[in-house]
């Protein structure tokens, strides 16, 4: 088995022969919990330039600088796939941002509706949280992250070529496959409401936007998070890029 | 909003007027916990008889007696889907027995491969998860949990009636809905590999079985319990009881 090297998110351009500087938490992270020394080897990746091979050029205790050598992976994008939730509370939370990355979500939009009980959002957390999804899980760009709104905003501003997904248990097809079959490839969002769901006047203003999808997942109440992972490999495997 | 009631699980046969036994943890969590009193109602399920009202007759510091009124559900045992795993470490273990019994699953079995990093397996604390899972999200059965069993092994025994499906990143057919869509109705099983994949003789074993099915779960890495709440929402709503 190849040993795994160390996956890196920064925010510099990167092309053949690049010098980057890692951030201090990222330099403590290699020098001194993985021990590296100059010449060793890491994995570096921005969101747009693909993943690159770098080499350590110096280490120190909170600073490290690396010269990038060689592409090992084309940037890939992945789905147009926007991720809106309402937030939860606490490791859960952690959770639903790291798996909404690894299903290839664009965008992590926390979404204020009636019943939820967490107001604030600790967005800077939640950053962090995309960004060590996509380090250890090979992703290739990390999610931004959307300031709280709340959903009657949202549906005011929203453009209407996007198609809006969410989990209802009185979806009037009861299978999600047949549902999500029947649209055309367009812009995705899919929307998780609170645990307690929906407020009744919450939801009938979302069905009555024409670019609103209901889709039913199963007979079995689920946890937030669990959801949010059910719907998105669904979307992904009907109309995203699991096909 | 209607006030939530306590749902708890328990060993005993249920019927109108039965008069049962909570377990010291159960007495302590309505007790000292809720502050329930003789009086109050719960809801209770054994996870053969349906979901029943009962009242507390009596509560102390590590006893109480419950009396059963009425029937709200009627049993309702969902998919025969088997959830087998290879035991990943610490938390997110407990994640996964949890996100398998809301998925629907009757039976989780840890596997050992031979890339898994626990071989101990805490089977009291998977019960415990699977539990508490059902209890929260109104689920009627909980999950059987196997003790932990060699990959060979399992192969060997297998009930060649059961479809064995699992997720691999060269499946044949790029789209995990054509795949299990082609597929009869029948008892059904998810293989989740650990972290750093089957060996590859691991998975040629996998492929030279008539009952197992590859599928692709799209481009990206995830991690295990990402990956066996993905792979059973699409086998529920293809194959199970999401339709």
């Amino acid at each position: 088995m190849p040993s795994k090297l160390p996956r890196l998110f920064v925010k510099s351009p990167m092309h053949a022969g690049a010098e980057i500087a890692l951030s201090p938490e990222q330099a403590h992270y290699l020098g001194n919990v993985l021990r590296l020394k100059p010449g060793d080897q890491v994995l570096m990746f921005n969101g747009a330039d693909g993943e690159w091979r770098a080499r350590l050029v110096s280490i120190g205790k909170k600073k490290a600088e690396t010269i990038l050598e060689h592409r090992t992976r084309p940037q890939d994008d992945g789905p147009d796939l926007h991720y809106l939730f309402a937030p939860i509370k606490r490791a859960r939370l952690d959770y639903m941002a790291q798996k909404a990355t690894e299903m290839g979500a664009n965008l992590l939009q926390p979404v204020i509706t009636r019943r939820t009980m967490a107001e604030r959002v600790n967005t800077g957390r939640l950053e962090a949280n995309a960004v060590e999804a996509a380090e250890q899980c090979g992703i290739l760009r990390v999610p931004e992250v959307g300031g709280p709104e709340k959903l009657s905003k949202l549906l005011e501003h929203w453009d209407a070529e996007r198609l809006l997904i969410f989990a209802d248990e009185a979806a009037p097809t009861a299978s999600p496959i047949e549902a999500l079959s029947a649209q055309r490839a367009r812009p995705l969002a899919v929307l998780i409401g609170p645990e307690g769901g929906f407020e009744p006047e919450e939801r009938n203003a979302l069905m009555q936007q024409p670019y609103v999808l209901p889709i039913s997942l199963g007979p079995r109440v689920m946890r937030a998070d669990t959801a949010a992972v059910a719907c998105l490999a669904l979307v992904n495997a009907v109309l995203g890029d699991w096909r």
